[in-house]
């Protein structure tokens, strides 16, 4: 039988981590030797959710880990640059993920699915329904987890209907109040107090091609913006040296408040003139405040994008 | 509501058409605005399918019709180069497909369903029961004949499992012998008699690319591949200008067997070389026999492009 790993994106949030999880379980009961792995640091968010519903975090991606495993089971991602160290040494067998497709090739025909839900952790439920296979309570509450994470609360403009019937459905099964449990699971993760700063702007980051340009945006959440701001000297100079360092167009550092719904943005690059005509605002000393904005995927990425391509 | 046009691959076969119209049909009964369109002219074996089921074909691709309707869905494709012509200019909403995935990008979240069966038909014949939408007779039938035509009656190595089901369960919607009328459907569109040399090369012919490197696979199904190779020297004429004018590396005229289930591949460009290390033969004035080769997309694309990347 061949042997697969399942993975989710570098920078892993709780969706890539508790979707690795999830259907590395669902391919197991379906007789496949799948197991989850992680390509970075498990975040204080997924941690509060492992440990609340006790499940183990999945191993490093680590030379070790994957020798002899042929295949690879993309979930939560699908562009190359944000998945395993050369991806393409792997068989590429399936796919399920909920955001756009680019920078993707496979040479074979595989399992591809991908809906524009607000979470990866709405489409598993699904798959997991249509071959009538058991959702154990753990991993119920690691999915419902992930969708919290991904919309917010069921504030983001990403999350859809779906994506909160699949919440409602999983914290029963999970024996958790969504809202409860969610809020203090989003506060743990807005926790920042012991982050560095290089750890501010690597934790959740994300890089983005646009033809020949590069572009990387990183995103925190928080209850305190102006706590995050404190920093923003030492923040900008972090920023400089990673648009130097990968020749990078723009570095957008997105802090987002949480309990009012919005974000600030910090800038740097050689590009910030595209930035403000993508957000139509202007910069103040690089920064900005972007009213009702919650989205990396939704409402930050694919607008600046547009302006580079 | 949007307006979308559902569309297969430049060069349609039986699974291009038939999946545009069902899948059309399917997005109809949840609401949406959707029509069916083809790439390209009903080959013969389509044309007996839709005259068997009493069904129109769908209209062509034309500026007039696809005017005011901004969302495309693909099915049977995904690669920008077999698809409509500038497909970006179009918000590509979903796609259903069974083959590998490359030169594909999209700026947004979609639904994307692809599995690694014998035929689209076979997908979409879930996402009907899935969804509790019942398929019309005249539907099912011409899903048969899709399966049945990209499977060469189940004996393609493409068909799987879920694919002889599907047939089966479509067999009797249809209300039809599915032994009995597949090859009836694939004599007639085997059937070459007033092909011209150039339909012949064109009627089903595919682009890849791999990396800079581009290559052309024609196939057409015959019951007496003798009769095809009397016009051996003219078909290699045709070849060698196509070849020169979109600049190939090689052309490969696949002339498939439908009784023996075997392949006579005729090849034209500069890298000849590369046809024979592939296939492990030698060429024998530019032709070749391959036993029990019936399949582009399992036993000769990937093949090829292997030699190329």
């Amino acid at each position: 039988m061949s042997k697969a790993i399942v993975t989710g994106h570098r920078n892993p949030d709780t969706d890539s981590i508790t979707s690795a999880i999830a259907y590395a379980y669902f391919k197991q009961q379906r007789g496949a030797d799948a197991i989850a792995v992680r390509l970075g640091e498990i975040n204080k968010e997924t941690e509060y959710a492992l440990t609340q519903f006790n499940t183990e975090a999945p191993v490093l991606a680590s030379d070790d880990v994957v020798e002899g495993r042929e295949e690879i089971i993309l979930v939560d991602h699908n562009e190359f640059q944000q998945s395993i160290e050369n991806v393409e040494r792997f068989k590429i067998t399936e796919v399920i993920d909920h955001h756009r497709i680019a920078n993707f090739e496979t040479m074979d025909p595989l399992y591809y699915r991908a809906e524009p839900v607000g979470c990866t952790a709405t489409i598993l439920l699904k798959i997991f329904k249509e071959h009538q296979i058991a959702i154990p309570k753990n991993i119920a509450g690691l999915m419902l987890s992930a969708i919290i994470s991904d919309s917010l609360l069921f504030k983001s403009p990403t999350c859809t209907d779906e994506d909160i019937d699949a919440a409602e459905e999983l914290a029963q099964l999970a024996e958790v109040d969504a809202q409860e449990y969610g809020l203090n699971m989003l506060k743990a993760g807005a926790d920042l107090s012991e982050k560095t700063v290089n750890e501010l702007v690597t934790l959740d980051a994300k890089e983005f091609e646009v033809g020949v340009h590069r572009l990387e945006i990183a995103q925190v959440n928080t209850v305190d913006v102006e706590d995050v701001l404190k920093q923003k000297a030492a923040i900008e100079e972090r920023l400089d040296v990673i648009v130097q360092e990968k020749g990078l167009k723009v570095f957008l550092f997105v802090i987002t408040d949480i309990l009012n719904n919005d974000s600030t943005i910090l800038a740097s690059g050689t590009d910030l003139d595209k930035v403000e005509r993508a957000f139509e605002m202007k910069l103040d000393d690089n920064c900005a405040l972007l009213k009702g904005v919650v989205s990396r995927k939704k409402q930050i990425a694919p607008v600046l994008m547009k302006e580079f391509s």
